[in-house]
């Protein structure tokens, strides 16, 4: 297969960079550094694939993620990476034994917010500052050694900065996964390689303008009396006023079967707005 | 009535602080820096009330404050306030005349998310910079007049700080208004004053253990063959693994009315979790 140019949501060392890797062992990849850069540049063909952050177990979904796939673009997921999500604290290595004087700690939101309780216990009344990355704040911290802060990151952050890790695992729940989709402007599903799980559709869906009482009811009819399990449901704003929302539904069948075609046809046919965003096989890593 | 003290997500000048002031005209406000600080006040009995923002019309709900009223603490909501938000370009003033030269925007992400395409547009190169909130963002800029800065905030920050505003209304979107939960320890709505829209009840639901196909098509059951009016439904994850969540659903009635007493306990006797948050009026300023 030609090699492909992959874009993923950096810098090197983020959790994106570590899930694109696992699936794209052979291909180029390219660092960028927002979601709406890394999506635009599937769309402008700098690249054929881009991988961004989805859904995190803890936070939620990345609301950037789904609100640019929705009101922005018209693109399709041809593949789902599911990956463990292990924060860990690091320092400079010169301050490595006298890390618990550190003053100020940096990460992400996301990752400050995943070691909540952590922070909250053993560092109550130390500064959390935001950076716009995990990576970016091991960055920082490998270049303001003289100031004795620390890093919230993954290990490969602590790798690619020469941090030391002295707290390994301190985010406040087990089974912190991340969900990334792996976009592109064909629809055509990545081919199953090792272990495969299951395979999805995501489909956006918005109610008809009328907004009669039980819409979102009738719609997950056309699921239920189908059959059709659905792994996901959430809405997001329409971004027209408080109250007005679209909803995005995982549904645990290939579009192209008989009885995914009817439930879609059903749906348009109740009035409301369909754009699926195809079938994917999940990876996990 | 006497004074009550009423936490709010401050720093002063906050959205939160606005939308406080309007409907707690004559009470001794307090600020807080975190929303779960703000939360734990009211639990603590430090203050009476606390005040969170809940959602916005544009980012959608505030994962915090949602995931904190849930696994955290046991309150009531017992009123709602609607703002309008208005996002402004500010400067020092002794760098009015030259803001079009500005090398770096501050603010809160969920602000500069709020201008993306003002900014993608008018000012593409120049860095973006993520603050604490609002507020912060136009005390940095008023404490740094030497670099060349702006922030972007409400008018009462660019007041507050003595900052100018160089671009009204920069937001991208229209009707960009965000909802205020009331809390308290409890459940007690607030009496109605002046124009009221509507009651509402919040209830957080977790669908049964054996996660059978279509359980949330039945929970809406509930809610449709009663014609009771669903206002919003959002899932949240439960922290227990990808693919697991929880239910917040707003119905437009008083949870004392038989039928939503019915409703709340057939959701029971379904197997499922309720959680009322309580019944409250809304407050538009």
């Amino acid at each position: 297969m030609a090699i492909q140019k992959v874009a993923y949501l950096g810098p090197e060392a983020s959790f994106t960079h570590l899930a694109t890797k696992a699936l794209f062992q052979n291909d180029l990849l390219v660092s960028t550094r927002t979601i709406p850069e890394c999506i635009e540049s599937v769309v402008n063909g700098k690249v054929d694939i881009a991988v961004v952050p989805l859904e995190n177990a803890l936070e939620g979904t990345v609301p950037l993620t789904i609100d640019y796939l929705f009101h922005e673009v018209d693109l399709y997921v041809i593949a789902e990476i599911q990956s463990p999500i292990e924060q860990h604290l690091m320092v400079h290595p010169n301050n490595e034994k006298k890390w618990e004087e550190i003053n100020t700690i940096y990460s992400h939101p996301h990752a400050l917010a995943q070691c909540h309780k952590y922070l909250y216990y053993r560092f109550g009344k130390v500064p959390l500052e935001q950076s716009t990355s995990t990576a970016a704040a091991a960055k920082f911290v490998s270049e303001n050694e003289q100031d004795y802060i620390a890093a919230i990151g993954n290990s490969s952050a602590a790798t690619e900065y020469g941090l030391s890790i002295v707290e390994h695992n301190i985010h406040d729940f087990h089974f912190n996964h991340t969900r990334f989709f792996v976009l592109s402007k064909s629809n055509l599903c990545i081919q199953k390689i090792g272990q495969i799980d299951e395979v999805k559709t995501t489909v956006m869906i918005t109610l008809p303008k009328d907004d009669r009482s039980g819409a979102l009811h009738q719609v997950l009819s056309v699921f239920a009396w189908r059959q059709l399990n659905l792994s996901k449901i959430e809405s997001r704003p329409l971004k027209t006023g408080l109250g007005q929302y679209f909803f995005v539904i995982d549904v645990l069948e290939d579009e192209r079967t008989p009885m995914m075609v009817g439930a879609l046809e059903e749906l348009r046919a109740l009035g409301c707005e369909v754009k699926s965003l195809g079938s994917y096989f999940t990876y996990k890593t």
